[in-house]
């Protein structure tokens, strides 16, 4: 099968590899139908992470179920299902307390040595999913309407991420909200604190068509400054004093510099921006301030089932922050469009 | 009248001062019935923080309201109050917000320049007190019973201090619990998180009098160990995880890293010890493990209310973490006996 494969920095390539095969009596194989790439993929794109070998990729997808192992009975052959961007038992006591990303028995698409053996990325044509009656969630309905498939795939990472800000940070009725970073998790972000009841909206964004997204998700306000002067525009807007909840979405020491200089006294950030080389909290101005943080590797697997009626039903349309869609087999531009940041966020179709 | 002075490293002296007179309008005089040496008072005593001049110390105290100003219209001569740790308005944003030490008008206790003038601490005498209306709570009933009153003590710090540990790492009903620190406070975040509903309470102790105390507070259980084998234990005590809710109430790097090894992923740490040296929060490892971090200098003031009926029926006592009753004369006593751990808390009596 077709599959893309990271060889070294900006060199992704589109490659035969070995079909994948059932291994662990627990495992499905599912044929993908949409596939996507991450902001966090940019990373061994760009050579911030370094691709030592060269390693499948991919980690978002959705498709249907072409096989299953002995021991799968929650998922059957022909299900429509939706894949967290790692895989998961769903039984474990972190997976019981809603943390499936800690799983016990877990793991990542793309990973050596994962149970079984080899783990696919999740940009080709066909996955292996190790503990397949707990990672995946099926569809009800089975094959879905063409124009329902994005909504569906944001599932797999960025909504669920967005919502993970969205309740790290403690968002509900009424809140004031800032949303930090205009990727596709911050635009979810925003779509995530407008489901959960904010009552105001700021996303910080110099993007026109980004703003577009954010404002069609539920922004009430954009915020173009950065820094110190972004900090004092979001002091203004909101009592003089910062913002009850401050979604933190990139990653990067500025970004969280921008979050804590925006959350009030006693505010909140919840942060999902993969930490860019480990800057660290400074305590001493969060213990002033009773600023808390949380957040981390967003559990999207435990959010499917909370959020998956409401994509069903229309009520949130999360799939419009892809903006680009290739075939497969143009993996290369689809990285290139989002690092040149000419697309928000590419779906790929095997 | 006479008040403790800090002169130095282990240098108080019991010393005539001025008398505090009304300065604003807004000011209440308090004659001290009750004061304390807290363990954040111990700093300077030890010269971890430097003393450049000599300087009022205390922040807690109870006592009756002399006088007040012209514009004081809440509280009246002869009420038997209790005042937080701080000075506030409670009108301000960040006091309805819920963190009055964080009040636009507020300030320290013993601080140079405070509105009006001279800022006395609270082992004295007597104190001017700002913002009457706002920083005290009158006792209903008026002068309490004796034994009531280092109960009553313990709200202007402590007891509301280990309740914000409690409701910063979100303790409630069922709550597993681990309490890092066995001072005042610490005691205390086992009191508050009993009194939240927690079912199971680790208190991390080495000292039998002190595991007593945390006992009839409602530990379930006492770690001894430190470090890596203290961590182990309290993941052997819950599920192999760690706890959902770590109370940190000591303030060093090494509780800290005691507070971040203990908490299971997806749990909370709610810290209020004050950072001594401003550790610095390791952002990679609270991302991967979705451990959240929240807490910081106590806003006291806010939980009186809440707290307040629950002393008075008798229903929590924390007045029992004082073990050690001085004049306030002997107040360079109550120092060293907390410097060497030979008392938990001392009352002291002007």
């Amino acid at each position: 099968m077709l599959a893309a494969v990271i060889h070294a920095e900006r060199d992704i390539r589109v490659e035969d590899v070995p079909d994948p095969v059932l291994s662990t009596g627990g495992d499905a194989i599912v044929r993908v139908v949409a596939a996507c790439v991450c902001g966090s993929d940019l990373w061994p794109y760009r050579g911030v992470t370094p691709t030592k070998a060269p390693k499948r990729i991919g980690h978002e997808f959705v498709g249907v179920v072409e096989s299953v192992g002995d021991d799968v009975s929650e998922i059957a052959v022909g299900d429509f299902v939706i894949a967290p961007f790692y895989d998961c038992d769903m039984t474990c006591i972190n997976c019981r307390n809603g943390v499936s990303t800690s799983c016990l028995e877990g793991g990542w698409w793309g990973a050596d040595d994962r149970m079984g053996g080899f783990a696919d990325g999740a940009q080709g044509e066909y996955v292996r999913v190790p503990h397949a009656d707990g990672t995946l969630v099926s569809v009800p309905g089975g094959m879905p309407e063409r124009e329902m498939i994005p909504n569906l795939l944001t599932l797999a990472d960025v909504m669920g991420t967005g919502h993970h800000a969205a309740i790290s940070a403690g968002v509900g009725p009424g809140s004031n909200v800032v949303v930090v970073g205009d990727g596709a998790v911050g635009l979810c972000a925003v779509l995530a604190a407008k489901r959960l009841g904010a009552s105001r909206i700021v996303a910080m964004s110099r993007h026109s068509s980004r703003q577009d997204v954010a404002r069609a998700f539920g922004a009430t306000d954009i915020v173009e400054e950065r820094g110190a002067e972004g900090a004092n525009r979001i002091k203004e807007l909101f009592d003089g004093v910062g913002a009850d909840c401050v979604l933190e979405c990139v990653g990067t020491e500025e970004s969280m510099d921008q979050a804590l200089n925006s959350a009030r006294p006693g505010g909140q950030i919840g942060f999902v921006g993969v930490p860019n080389g480990g800057p660290q909290l400074p305590v001493r101005a969060l213990f002033g301030a009773n600023v808390g943080v949380r957040g981390g590797v967003a559990p999207v697997r435990n959010y499917i089932e909370e959020l998956l009626p409401d994509v069903l039903a229309g009520r949130i349309t999360p799939g419009r922050v892809f903006d680009m869609e290739l075939p497969l087999a143009e993996a290369p531009e689809a990285y290139a469009a989002m690092d040149e940041r000419r697309a928000i966020k590419v779906l790929l179709t095997p």
